[in-house]
């Protein structure tokens, strides 16, 4: 597969769909997938537009360029991406491995379309689940007094490593404005919570406590803000009277893997707009 | 708001979407909505496009001869709705009113845009509820000996209210080849059990008597073979050892009414389209 | 069915089910259902016991007596209730009727065991609503000023018309302490978000502007606290980037009715058990 | 934790809880969970009841015979498990590791009380995820002419390592009437269908063509006709035409472990009663 895969948003105005549509057919692409979403409120346009590369007049390197009056017409936030450039990414853990485990299945099972070749943790324990899977695992141990000096050191393996997506998978420190800053749109969280209810710390205890009758799990992009960044995707279980808290850790987990493996592949196919700190998920 | 619904399916081919989208952007239309999709099994393009007629250059009894030379080049299966012409429903009914209720509260309450002139049954038991919301209910009494002659009647009727979309809200009777066939695709019906599963009589009885752990209901267009119709919606609800079958049939009532309610809104916004006995839900 | 409920909470030790239980045996009562509870983590225990009043041994009036020996050695506190005395419900509204004509219907249909002979407003709407399905309709306006008085008012009527059960149903005023203290554990509400989420006013516009992907609808007894009073039931349903604040609104509105619904059948079915600002729910 | 677990199911008559509780009560015994349901159609009455063996008065191997005139009065079929006795598992696998990996991943977890001794496939694929985790496995390659004779060799396996749980964690092959005779209530199969829809072969397939807008998974015992045992869990997940039989396999898969992963855990815990071809699950 060689695709090329267009994310488009501008203020909505006449003529967009039909002005990108003839780009890609004067040129000989065949649209294999289009999706587009106007939001009413903000008068927004969205898209997610993908293409065969296949007899395509123009060269790959020279899309953007060939592209780019067209986007300046439409005053476009816009990206291109191509299928075969596949993503790298990096998953940070601590000690709850279940998420970790069910990427690296996902990621096994050929589910995820990227390249994995690093996880990062402050504690040793999944090193043995990185080494049977036979990926680089790297600790940084943190303390308050060595946080942002270990930040520093893991953005700087981040880059060298060329990695485009980091995924905390149950990852218990609170990344700093610094290292947040580095990677915007980039950082995807699981949150064992339905967001925006029980945010922060021991959020199972938090909903046992409230006597919910539902638990859910919320995956999100990171911003500063605690448990605050944009949604991506969001599920929901039922529970009773009858669960404990270790019922509904054990239930929520199982939530927590399904959510947390449907937004990083949203992510990893190009199928995530953010505006306004919301998704436009084009699945 | 007077828009343009266009319905198209065709074998997919470069250019569709482009041609399309210059057809409306050249007559100055504002699209409003577009989604597409593409079968990649059968090849086949489908779309659905909504664009605004203010401002547009072709007047309305004018657009289908505009467009039509660009349907025949693309071999398109093609209809053309206005947001300004709502359909004209009727509902078949029986004993159980609930999906009946259902309906004509949506209606009520804006959720429906038709006109809803006629109320049908084989008995006399809604007629009361008929007349509270001020609408003309006929009731066709049906044995088996006098079937064809009241399908006949029921048809002229029908024919002469110039109704587009029929509603089967638990009506028990099954309708013959000779009414189905006058009908095609207007006639939605509802089926409470999760089909295939449970075709026929007494459902809830067959899902108690089997142990299911979860029930359903199955919104679908009437086609003669029983229960076989191109399926619009379904949704299911768990139940227990602990629920009897009156459990059943109360919890599942629910899920009728919902599934019923979604699948005649999106009839009635021309959200559908049918091939392969499949459905394209374009929502 | 003339069966007797009875409901009990107390400090768990040995003995309590089989005390009960020989104390319906021993009178020749033949129990229907049965179900208990142990809290863990607070050690107390919870049961449900209902039986036939055929061929049982005490008369009815004089059960209370005979239990009570039994109830204070395991220091519960207990609530014993006849099948045949139905509850007097009031259904509080505004000007959103859906929840107040699920009631209606799901009364009208018997599945809620209960005499229905009142419905109070702020406001007229609801009348006609009233008028049809036969019911009382009293309407109190209800300003800044009078509203202390309008409850003393309110109060004097319900009192006056024996009602055991409150149910708001959409009704947007919030009573105040007085109104609340005089009907604990009286007063089902329902709350259009997935509480903790969206306290207050317009939950559905919050969750749209906060990009949930999943809203929800909560039923809870009524405390001083707003919003935050013993939850009953909850629901939650799937929503897009695709529904604006209108689709919110439809899909959670089928959502308020069915958890609304069921909440108020379990509290007429007495199947609902309180303690520490959660509920024991034995379906 | 050392509690016993006593499994009823008997013709309804009054005093039947009443003389189980007082068999537990009268020797110092502390109930920790109680269940019980009655079948009203039937008249058939179901116990699951767990008390603590700390100070119990009856030494464990003496608690059968004691409470045998107890069981022969009412004339129970009855269970006595003691939860310090964990079952000996085995699992079955053919190709798809999924539902293998979940389990291994729960039973590592400590989410599944069990011993797992044992992998049979007939293929090699399995093998290295077993060495992973450390557990024997054993090929036993199966085509027509052999299939009796190695199913014979399979069953001298399973007898010599005392397994008392089958999981078919999708194995592929139909097992013959001996076998499945052999270990009554003893296997667990997972079908990737909402049962009984979609029998037998490719379900995903089935469902794909037949154009259902949700899909599910079903986990039952194994009985001898195809896909007809006694149903133990189930659940669904939401699908549309945008998905390919490809993502209705990846969606399935998520739900296949989930249905599977309850079904052994609730048997692990002996909270399944099985009659009528039907189960109670004590949750």
């Amino acid at each position: 597969m060689n695709n090329t895969v267009l994310l488009i948003s501008c203020p909505d105005t006449k003529g967009i769909t039909a002005s990108v549509a003839n780009f890609i057919y004067q040129n000989n692409g065949n649209i294999e997938h289009a999706d587009q979403h106007i939001d009413s409120q903000s008068d927004t346009f969205f898209m997610r537009i993908e293409w065969s590369l296949k007899d395509f007049k123009i060269e790959k390197d020279k899309i953007a360029e060939s592209f780019k009056p067209l986007a300046d017409r439409f005053k476009m936030r816009w990206a291109l991406h191509f299928t075969d450039k596949v993503m790298r990414m990096a998953i940070f853990v601590s000690k709850y491995e279940h998420c970790l485990y069910d990427l690296l299945l996902r990621f096994k099972g050929g589910q995820l379309n990227c390249e994995l070749p690093l996880i990062i943790s402050n504690h040793s324990l999944a090193k043995e689940t990185a080494d049977s899977f036979g990926i680089r695992f790297v600790k940084f141990p943190i303390i308050k007094e060595n946080k942002l000096q270990q930040e520093k050191r893991e953005i700087a393996l981040l880059k060298q490593e060329k990695i485009d997506l980091i995924v905390l998978a149950r990852y218990t420190q609170i990344l700093t404005k610094q290292f947040v800053e580095e990677f915007p749109e980039q950082i995807i969280n699981i949150h064992h919570s339905f967001l925006p209810a029980f945010v922060g710390r021991q959020p199972y205890k938090q909903a046992y406590k409230k006597g919910v009758k539902i638990i859910g799990a919320t995956s999100h992009y990171l911003i500063e803000k605690l448990d605050a960044g944009p949604i991506i995707e969001q599920d929901t279980i039922r529970i009773s009277h009858r669960d404990s808290i270790d019922d509904l850790i054990r239930k929520g987990q199982d939530l927590e893997k399904a959510v947390l493996g449907r937004a990083v592949r949203w992510h990893l196919d190009r199928k995530i707009l953010v505006y306004n700190n919301k998704t436009v998920i084009f699945d």
